[in-house]
């Protein structure tokens, strides 16, 4: 058995969950992944993901001090329960956290999965070295995460980071959640996509690679990036205003907390480079300079920042029993 | 010479400056104020000050532990001075804290006046009985500060709580600060004047108390209030239209850091029983129901909140030197 300090990170999500053991430093030893299935029920899930995790840990010939999950939804850390998560359902309110550690006779934290992409931010990326940071994740939706004076904050209620959700158009674009005009609707993966089809259904007769793209089945973000890529104008047009909408968000995060850095995660992140000129550019002409100079916002580079943050959090020694 | 622990509270503004003297636990002993002349620079400023001080405390007779100013601006606590502040140019980058310190020979802080507005409503208003705190202090603009875990949240620069610049509605109305959309746009005292001046051009023909008060000198948000006081619709109208401004931007920081307690502070929360009815109808409509739930949305009580909270903030044990 390999000594040292090593946690189990777990990032659930509607489809997938992935499974990563990494030491204190964030270095990442193995990766795996198991089908979520929430249709199942949370029990039976428990008993795949812990099987799983001992399967993990044989392949590695070691043992976890402590596993860190993160789950997409309203999760209540205190507790250990997700309170609600969209594509999750039938867990909502299950005791996962208890009943993982049961199943594992383990220290389990259970927290949002954008808390755990901060935290992976601020531990691992950043070496510790910025007491503030605020993470963007920028999947379906798009999530947050606030690390405060070097310690994660969670929020009165383990809320807090619900940065997708901010409002920054008054009746603008329609949300998932039943508003209008969240951060969300603009730069959430499926807001690209709605801004790609829009932009074709105005200019019907303009060229562009996303016109056969988007009749495929699969189209998505990422053939918007690929598009872009190759410098299709109208698809960088797209990510052009996905910068926008992400100038206005981290504009408002950086003016309420004054972070030393804003990191982009998740899966649409990996088209910062498409998105994140236009968010500087925009930042740089904000009135309030001194918090807007002193920001870096940044492009994470860790794959699965999420669960890796989760693996580590854990590990922190003041969290330890 | 009266024992206990005394503090002096400072509010700096661009035409007066408030002082007060507070217990620790808030109880306001008395008030004066001096006219701030910022025309004439800051070290007669200082001057006048420390004599108006000495003078308040041997009225009173006693000797305050340590002094706490809070100033409208772009303040740098660390280094004891205002960056910037658009109404005392004069002032900026002046060393006001050590100079103040050395004039009174007493330990003096120097912190943005929604900060100490913040402190005050955690310290005093609620007794510290809540852990998590956002102050929204609307007057002319509207500014902002965070008390976070028990402790104010001051960010990597000293810049946090800027929520009158977080932007609520793209391409929106003008913000003093060269932005657009920007909440304070919406809910800071000219824009209440603003408001009703166009909804008066818009309708020409409706009757309005408003149509009187806005021709005479003075107009302005506190004339609106009257008029709506007195029921009319066009005044409770443009109240409304706060009270919806004001819940985008509640909302937003509700969203970001998931709060006990939001406090509306400031001359134009005065008005708070016109415009707050209709925040919170807006907010018991969000879709994150957990922490707007959770979340209770205040006026504040206190006079002058943001001087008694400069007063109470240097005797915290953990300031002590």
């Amino acid at each position: 058995m390999r000594a040292g300090r090593v946690g189990l990170g777990v990032d659930i999500g509607g489809t997938f969950t992935k499974i990563v053991a990494a030491t204190r430093e964030g270095i990442v030893l193995d990766r795996a992944r198991v089908p979520t299935r929430p249709s199942l029920g949370p029990r039976r899930f428990v008993g795949r993901l812990a099987e799983a995790l001992r399967r993990f840990e044989r392949s590695l010939s070691l043992r976890a001090e402590a596993v860190g999950v993160g789950a997409a939804g309203d999760v209540d850390p205190a507790r250990g329960i997700i309170r609600f998560s969209p594509n999750m359902r039938s867990f909502d309110r299950y005791p996962l956290r208890d009943a993982l550690a049961a199943a594992l006779r383990r220290r389990v934290s259970l927290h949002n999965d954008a808390d755990m992409a901060a935290w992976g931010g601020y531990a691992v990326e950043l070496g510790r070295s910025k007491e503030n940071l605020a993470a963007f994740t920028m999947g379906t939706g798009i999530g947050g995460g606030l690390v405060l004076g070097g310690r994660l904050f969670l929020g009165s209620t383990g809320s807090a980071g619900e940065f997708g959700h901010m409002r920054i158009a008054r009746g603008g674009e329609s949300c998932r959640c039943g508003a209008r005009g969240c951060l969300e609707a603009y730069a959430g993966r499926y807001a690209v996509v709605r801004a790609a089809r829009r932009l074709l259904r105005e200019s019907p007769r303009r060229n562009s690679l996303l016109r056969n793209l988007a009749d495929r089945p699969g189209f998505d973000a990422s053939r918007v990036a690929e598009a872009a890529g190759h410098g299709d104008p109208m698809a960088l047009e797209v990510w052009r205003s996905v910068g926008r909408a992400m100038a206005s968000g981290i504009a408002n995060v950086v003016l309420a907390f004054n972070p030393d850095v804003v990191l982009v995660a998740g899966g649409v992140a990996r088209a910062a480079a498409l998105f994140l000129p236009e968010t500087r550019r925009l930042l740089r002409r904000e009135s309030f300079t001194t918090p807007v100079r002193h920001v870096r916002v940044l492009a994470a580079k860790t794959e699965d920042l999420g669960a890796v943050g989760a693996a580590v959090y854990p590990l922190e020694e003041a969290l330890r029993p």
